[in-house]
């Protein structure tokens, strides 16, 4: 595993460096409304219910969107410590990731317009498990955290384009 | 379900009104990397299994932390379309959201570092079915998208505090 993941992060660097058009992915998600709140998604040939928890008017089949961020984050930073962890020769045998997300719900049900409605800071802890030294480690962090697509993706803002098709013939424009 | 939905959402409105303290909610993460890339997540009671595809060094075992990014953005568009459709009495049969990511994995493998590690930008078709008129769809669309939480996440930055944890005995500052 090790070895062929080396090899792996290697050879993409090689390929991206020559020809950076390969570099360029696209990632798609199609998702649809069931029952109550309670939404289907799907991302290639994963699926994922989506709900919210009885307190927020759902039924809880499943983890809530805010939920599924702190979900892609902790997960993020996993496979971004294994990849950099491989690829700089650091030993590392484990790492998790707990996440606490704090949200004010009076900006999501627009009680005060002043308060933003998603999450106003994400917190946590990242635990490793490892052989290396402390130096090496925080070097490891460093570099992960320079890395890591979800940490970037929270903590800068991402341009959002959402059309709107109502069936109506004409699609309103996107906003 | 409409009517219980729309008492619930006006209950709350009033509910953190009179309180702000009230509206304060944490959601919260836990995971862990498994073999290879893949990692188990848990929110609550629901788990999750995140991998990369085979082309990124995975076994495809579930989607990957970006892909859940784009699932959360569009189930979290549905759920708020859903409520406040129902709180301001628009009919709404049916909301999808189809959604696309544009990365360029030079970011994240560090071959170009004035390149960012997350997404460039995310594009996608919201579609409703509704018998309400296009103005009104227009109304729901403008306040859906001011008070959509995870839509507010990505177009906005969200602070993000990690602290290591090495198990030296001294937790590493956060950063």
């Amino acid at each position: 595993m090790t070895t062929e993941l080396r090899d792996l992060i290697a050879a993409s660097q090689a390929a991206f460096k020559a020809d950076p058009e390969k570099a360029k992915a696209v990632f798609s998600s199609k998702s649809a409304l069931q029952e109550g709140l309670r939404s289907e998604a799907a991302m290639r040939e994963h699926t994922l219910t989506v709900d919210e928890p009885e307190s927020l008017g759902g039924k809880d089949a499943g983890p809530n969107p805010v939920e599924l961020v702190l979900a892609a984050l902790g997960t993020c930073q996993e496979i971004t410590y294994r990849a950099y962890a491989t690829a700089l020769g650091i030993p590392l045998d484990a790492v998790s990731v707990e996440l606490d997300g704090e949200i004010d719900l009076r900006g999501f049900l627009a009680v005060d317009d002043t308060v933003r409605p998603g999450y106003q800071g994400i917190t946590g802890t990242v635990t490793l498990k490892s052989s290396a030294s402390e130096a090496e480690l925080q070097t490891l962090r460093d570099v992960v955290n320079a890395h890591c697509p979800v940490l970037d993706i929270l903590r800068n803002p991402v341009p959002v384009e959402l059309r709107l098709d109502t069936g109506a013939g004409s699609a309103v424009a996107a906003e």
